[in-house]
């Protein structure tokens, strides 16, 4: 017997691989399946949190490694407090964009930073809360970024950084991926967005 | 043989105990001695920290405890590598209100957590950096409140707290001064500013 509680989701991937298309694809299969579901994200899924992202992601200057590491640790620590945990426990999906596998992907193993540090940081700032899947869209960067040169949106302070660094980012994805198979799920993102929305979906539906 | 390099000197204490007021005095001693100062503060003593003070201070509406606590480091971890490190790389000196004292004093003994974790997160922030000399202005809270009243500007989140927290807040940094004598001077608040200046001198003078 278990007592009746949410299901959490989390989708991870460097830019451009497909994460908004798959998150809403699976949110309109919920709400038909008539489940209750909060979309978020991080950074920026919180009040406080809108706040901080606009600091990680549009301060124009740089701003020291261990300061960025700690931004995004202080938006996952109020957004898992203030929005994910309160919805968990009105027995709510919630369909997340990014969390700590994005933290130690791009801080840990992109720039300057000791991954486990990182990784130690995020779980301290989460109080030890992981999601019941997380959903690894795949890609190759030059693909990635050949879809978002197709977008006419000008490039955050991380989109901006080259193409060595998606490399090393992707290479940790899939590093955490294999070292944690029971809550990932991967998939080539390449392929079409039904065919990965099924794949999503039989991934999903038992923890319905 | 020592290699040139600047003094590091930290004022802590409750607000309304005169830290502002010595720092000033502090720094016209050193001017007139020809050293070049550097007169800066925690929270928002660099341009990503303004934005980081901002929100810490006067957001309205709850923020989680960690995510405070990490937002302070973030703070400070830019901080330190902005602005107080090249400073001492140049031999300067640093005149600045309010370090890693603050928040475990405010975030680990006045609010939830635990002063240990408050304490290790900032030094990995800081890079286990330490000022030469940190100077607590000990005064009873309620002294201090009186002070406060007499100005008029509005009180922020952390003024506005209850009395029995700053009370907390006052132990916590007697505490942490009697850990380390080497690193502070305590003095009574309560005395001439002059008095606490002239005592502030003779602790920084053999560093100069």
């Amino acid at each position: 017997m278990t007592v009746a509680r949410g299901v959490w989701i989390t989708f991870e991937g460097g830019d451009g691989v497909g994460k908004t298309t798959q998150a809403r694809l699976l949110e309109d299969w919920l709400a038909a399946e008539g489940r209750t579901v909060v979309r978020t994200r991080e950074p920026g899924g919180s009040d406080v949190g809108q706040l901080i992202r606009d600091i990680v992601l549009h301060h124009r200057g740089d701003i020291a490694p261990r300061a960025e590491a700690l931004l995004y640790a202080a938006d996952r620590a109020h957004h898992v407090r203030a929005v994910v945990r309160p919805a968990l426990e009105r027995g709510e999906v919630v369909i997340q964009d990014r969390y700590l596998d994005s933290s130690v992907a791009y801080q840990g193993a992109g720039r300057v930073l000791d991954a486990d540090e990182v990784r130690d940081l995020s779980l301290w700032a989460a109080e030890g809360a992981l999601p019941d899947v997380t959903v690894l869209l795949d890609l190759d960067p030059a693909a990635a970024r050949a879809r978002l040169d197709a977008d006419d949106k000008p490039f955050d302070r991380l989109e901006a950084e080259k193409e060595d660094f998606h490399r090393r980012v992707r290479e940790a994805f899939l590093a955490l991926a294999a070292a944690e198979p029971e809550r990932f799920l991967v998939v080539d993102a390449a392929r079409s967005p039904e065919t990965l929305a099924e794949a999503i979906r039989a991934r999903i539906a038992p923890l319905l």
